[in-house]
């Protein structure tokens, strides 16, 4: 058996294209565009690419883009301060500190000082809170870019056995809170599970986000089963050349799920295409309208 | 084997009394005792109950009680002046509006009125929050001493296999919480669960919290098994009587569990020395003092 490629890729281009004809009913009933809020603090390069190509795609989407790059010695004051003029903004829908932050910031107090209504990371203890007592609110995007794979796959997941490997919260967290919602039975494992092998063997579906390299092994998995790769480490091969590997052994897992998503190119770019969701949602909330449809 | 018995009862004497230790070392330092207020709306009976076995407890410990009857025709501007003057008022630590409310009042609307900082039924969506990513607050007093009891009884939980059966915002989603925070393997199972019976078996730890009497058969514990049930109904017997029953056929469980609450006298005593100890960690709080130790 060959597991069927969930294509990330396709999808998210797919839910971008609707974000951006969403944005555009909105731009020309409301007079504006959608307006997104990145913040960068500091040179780290990961991050300074992951927040220029997050400023394309919102461009992209016809929604404005708005970049505010700070120094690394920034000083706590000044980021809330800045923080505190985006949230009185009313071209500014969505706020997205780009995380990590340098050691010396308060990354918690931070993400507390931004608007919920504006968080569009979803990383807000009241957003959390939202999430876990299922009220509306905004959702953190990896997590939810991976339920909306797994409902396209499997359609209704009620009554499906799902295992959420990695317990962060970021992904783990409010990825199982989405599952339960859904009326999966979930299972939450992490670093101290005794035996993780028998607890993946169980699931139907199974979504690895623990950052550890080919961890779960084809021969974990139910015949079957669908798998959701949220990791994607880069590691050095044998022949020098490096390779983004993620937390399933991919070739071994083709081989025994009934569908998988690939890496890269399988939850990768769903986030973005989740943070332009958000954005536009939080645009429409904040505006008084309905939550678009269809998205 | 018989399995022991989990006394909450006398571990929620034990609670309350170091509870009152705390509160008279406030007082003396504070220049005040703790307040609790309890909103009562309406007649119902078992509410006006419980309502008065709380302010009795509250003033038992040393702390003030403010109680709060309205009539049942209230309506939700008139309950929310009253939340609003509660956040207000300096003498009050923590604020309870007893559940269920009239059909005509949102209570969620409500619960969100009320100061994260005086939550103490720790429902708001900002406390269910801080619950989810780890943060200090207030958590519900259910689940918060189902967790003591687990803690007191087994030491470390840290990766054993916890199920939690009901998945209500007051018990069964913070219970998770608070077992993945312990370092548990933790299920969440539910009424579309497939095979709860096996899902059962395999835990460690079986919190039933679903409200459905003796649900949970003997046959399905594991052997050993730690055993916390939530579930109280009062449920007529043959000859008329009404019995107090669990979500656990206790008579079978004791032959296989290793150790489980009664009922009653196992959760139920707990939850009032919890909100005992939530007002008294409230107070500490919004005095700038820090946590007091030992509970």
């Amino acid at each position: 058996m060959t597991a069927r490629l969930i294509d990330g890729k396709a999808f998210a281009a797919g839910l971008r294209e609707r974000v951006a004809g969403v944005a555009a009913s909105f731009a020309s009933s409301q007079g504006r565009q959608p307006g997104l809020a990145v913040v960068l603090v500091g040179e780290h390069p990961p991050s300074a690419a992951y927040v220029r190509s997050k400023a394309k795609a919102t461009r992209e989407a016809g929604m404005e883009s708005f970049e505010h790059k700070l120094l690394a010695d920034v000083s706590q004051g000044q980021l809330m301060a800045l923080v505190d003029e985006l949230n009185a903004d009313p071209a500014v829908d969505g706020i997205l500190v780009q995380m990590p932050l340098p050691k010396h910031i308060d990354e918690q107090e931070v993400i507390q000082r931004i608007d919920p209504e504006k968080d569009v990371d979803g990383f807000h203890p009241m957003n959390a809170g939202r999430l876990s007592i299922g009220l509306e609110g905004l959702v953190p995007c990896t997590p939810l870019g991976c339920l909306m794979l797994l409902q396209h796959e499997l359609g209704d997941l009620s009554g499906l056995d799902a295992i959420v490997v990695g317990r962060s919260n970021i992904v783990g967290k409010p990825m199982a809170q989405l599952l339960i919602q859904a009326s999966c039975t979930v299972t939450v494992a992490h670093s101290r599970t005794k035996d993780l092998p028998a607890a993946v063997r169980r699931a139907d579906i199974v979504v690895a986000a623990v950052g550890r390299p080919e961890l779960i092994r084809g021969n974990w998995l139910k015949p079957g089963a669908t798998v959701i790769d949220v990791g994607q480490e880069r590691v050095e091969q044998a022949d020098g050349t490096r390779k983004l590997l993620g937390d399933v052994a991919s070739s071994e897992a083709m081989e025994v799920a009934g569908a998988i998503t690939p890496v890269p190119g399988g939850v990768g770019p769903m986030t973005i295409a989740c943070l332009l969701r958000n954005t536009v949602v939080a645009a429409h909330r904040r505006a008084g309208l309905p939550n678009p449809e269809g998205l």
